[in-house]
């Protein structure tokens, strides 16, 4: 039997991905188990994070199992990824040894690597997670790498507990303004789950140089043929706020401008008035607001929106713990006991 | 019932403290339980450690629970604590989200964050720990910020194992020299704790202006009006010494010199002979000697004093163990399950 | 009754050695145990750590213990090993306070320290592991200073599951090249733990000047005596190869160019046909090749024989958690309850 990784909720069925929410929903009511006893997870953070490794941690632990938090190339050795190189430049060890030496002593091993912002026809390769992947010999878990499924499953599980069945809701990703370039993880990852759940689709952002990688709005009309959804691209605010069930914002670096991040910066400060405020939500059908986290406020989002009973990010964050937690442990069940 | 916090002793009367502390004593003879079991505290270090981290993880994990150790701002995203901020500066989120967010997760949270040392009517705010205080949904702790309540509850426990009742003993806490301007935080808490335990208390400082925040003063002025003790300021070290029980010391900045410290720096130069030698103690009436840690040896006191019995700063750091599981317990009974 | 470190092999009989030996087996096939229920260990990483802290820290919780990992310097204060110091510079605490406090807290103090590749004649003293055995009131465990003997254990095992008995195997270690020059600890290591196991050593190096120092040459001098093997030393790469049954490399900065790289460098980058390849490889009696990882790759040793059957670096990493697991077990029987 091959080994099942959680890279992208692309490779899980729509019933699995369900079998995993209503996991979650049984974790949200009750918080322990034994479904990792035994059983450990090493956590590589290649950038910063606070909620996933909280969640992550505090959720191995809460099943018996026990978690590991490593950041290779500040307190653990730097690590190379490309094959067949002399390795005499920065990095000291390859990903080769990292992942077998980390599959002997863990049962499951989760990996958070952002792009580097420089080359985005390099960054699309995501080389980082699918090199664990690769080399691993157990289960590889996407702690946010281009795409970010964990917050997916957190995100779903928060709108069906605001709106149960989600087929047909009129959902909103909005590009909004931030001082830096960041990644594409969760807007690739919002398009993915939206459409895979039967939602009518729109990705709101500011020109079309700022549309996603044509890879995951490929997969976003694959999904949409599938569920019953559909989707579209909009540059008019006000239109896409009308009647809108759900807002989810998150700001991102054009692609086309990779590498020379001067050249867009005017472009993005020149649509900050993406913010999500009052008066946008009061286009909307009395939708909800939520966001990833974390949330520059009154640039993103006003204090207004963050503090108004429509924002569910909190609800959002917290499921990170409870859909976490059904990963890891529909991972562990195919793992060997040692 | 509003939630209650372990932000300073001050909070706390006086038989809520001794119930603490026969708590201490009670984990000090038998070190484990489960009064946090399934129960988890984080732990937010804006500033480094080594008794806290590791007195505090041990702590929880003796007593069932589990702690997660996160460095804002190093290996977690850096917080923004103003209100209504436009945050398009370094900060990426704002403690209302963080604090509630890691109160979805955690049943307590710790928070060490030291002043910034450039404006004292800034730093007198204690901002971030009030910022978590309000915006968290669970008990929030002390870690250290411009008073140590962790640190006072050893230090009187430690006391207490030397002379069992500490009222009217004569405590000296005396300033001593270090090369860079210290948080006066372990200083206030030293007059806090002493005046509140009824002892005569001396505060041996350089010049006036080594004299602490008003408010400190003011507040052990009521605890000795109520528990029986005495205050007085005093810059005469002989004097001080003669016939104390106790002496307790401490390095920190002038206050009226926050953000000029190359003013403040040769006075501070000027007072070497403050470090606590054998000749003060001998001085003393066999007093005892303690420190909160980390110490510099021949600096703040030297190795005689450092290596002899008279000095229980051990025994003090030991007890941080002890005390804060008492806290932990205290905080967690009134935590709801999950 | 004396307190007994890890500190170096040497210091524990071969029969003990082999006691350790059958424990870290025993683990391998039952990985749970409750041989440190109640107790815990503190692992201080003065430098950074992938392996090492993985391993120890699974393997105190797979026994029922708990780590707590310490950054002294980054996280934890910067900490003063020479006595009688007068501490104006930037250390912050002394390893006597360091060392007794966390002896209060835990059962057992790892300690990672490399040598300051300023001075060997100061590194050689090793004086920050020895200093915390001086001052620790629990074990104390080498994580690597300039010997690496948990290294040295898991090394044996892995040969040892290959080969069963040790006695007269033909074993090279070999220098490598590196861009840095880097740590003796591990062909320290390598050296006293084969002439232990009775093994017919040949340490190959470039030059005469890049023979280990004089301490572990007469160690393992003293170890072929009383086990039976022997110890030579070649600068031949074709003869030291030829019908050898293991060959471990590393690559380590030549002792008298402490201090001075610069002079080092070309006589280091000369010796680049050091690497180990296939074709060297042909030239043994189809040994096994290992090393103690980190490697880098098309450096230390070729893509080929990384990835060829005869390399058990993979073997030997794992074994790490087996034999320390081992190594703390052994150690905490003999500390009291708390």
């Amino acid at each position: 039997m091959s080994l099942r990784h959680f890279l992208t909720t692309q490779d899980w069925s729509r019933a699995e991905l369900d079998a995993l929410l209503d996991q979650a929903v049984a974790f949200k009511h009750s918080r322990f188990g034994q479904q990792l006893a035994g059983k450990s997870i090493a956590l590589l953070f290649f950038n910063p994070s606070m909620r996933t490794r909280t969640s992550f941690e505090l959720g191995a632990h809460q099943l018996g199992g026990h978690a590991v938090v490593l950041a290779p190339g500040k307190d653990a050795w730097p690590i190379e990824f490309d094959l067949g190189t002399v390795m005499d430049g920065d990095t000291e060890e390859h990903v080769s040894e990292v992942a077998r030496v980390l599959s002997r002593y863990v049962d499951l091993i989760g990996v958070r690597a952002f792009p580097k912002f420089q080359d985005w026809s390099v960054d699309r390769e995501d080389r980082v997670i699918k090199a664990f992947a690769k080399y691993a010999t157990v289960p590889v878990i996407n702690l946010e790498t281009i795409t970010h499924p964990c917050q997916e499953l957190a995100h779903v599980m928060a709108l069906r507990e605001k709106f149960g069945n989600l087929d047909k809701k009129k959902y909103v990703l909005t590009w909004t303004y931030h001082p830096k370039p960041l990644n594409t993880a969760v807007a690739n990852s919002a398009l993915l789950i939206a459409t895979r759940f039967g939602m009518d689709v729109t990705l709101l952002c500011p020109t079309p140089e700022y549309v996603l990688d044509e890879r995951y709005m490929e997969l976003a009309r694959q999904n949409v043929a599938e569920s019953g959804g559909s989707l579209r691209v909009s540059h008019d605010i006000e239109d896409s706020y009308r009647g809108a069930d759900i807002v989810y914002a998150k700001s991102w670096g054009a692609l086309p401008y990779f590498g020379r991040w001067q050249d867009e910066a005017p472009i993005r400060q020149s649509h900050k008035h993406f913010i999500v405020d009052e008066a946008k939500m009061a286009l909307t059908n009395n939708g909800v607001f939520s966001h990833c986290l974390p949330l520059r406020r009154n640039i993103k989002a006003t204090d207004a929106v963050m503090d108004s009973p429509a924002c569910i990010a909190i609800d959002e964050a917290e499921n990170r713990l409870h859909v976490q937690k059904a990963v890891m442990a529909a991972l562990a069940r195919h793992t060997p006991s040692r």
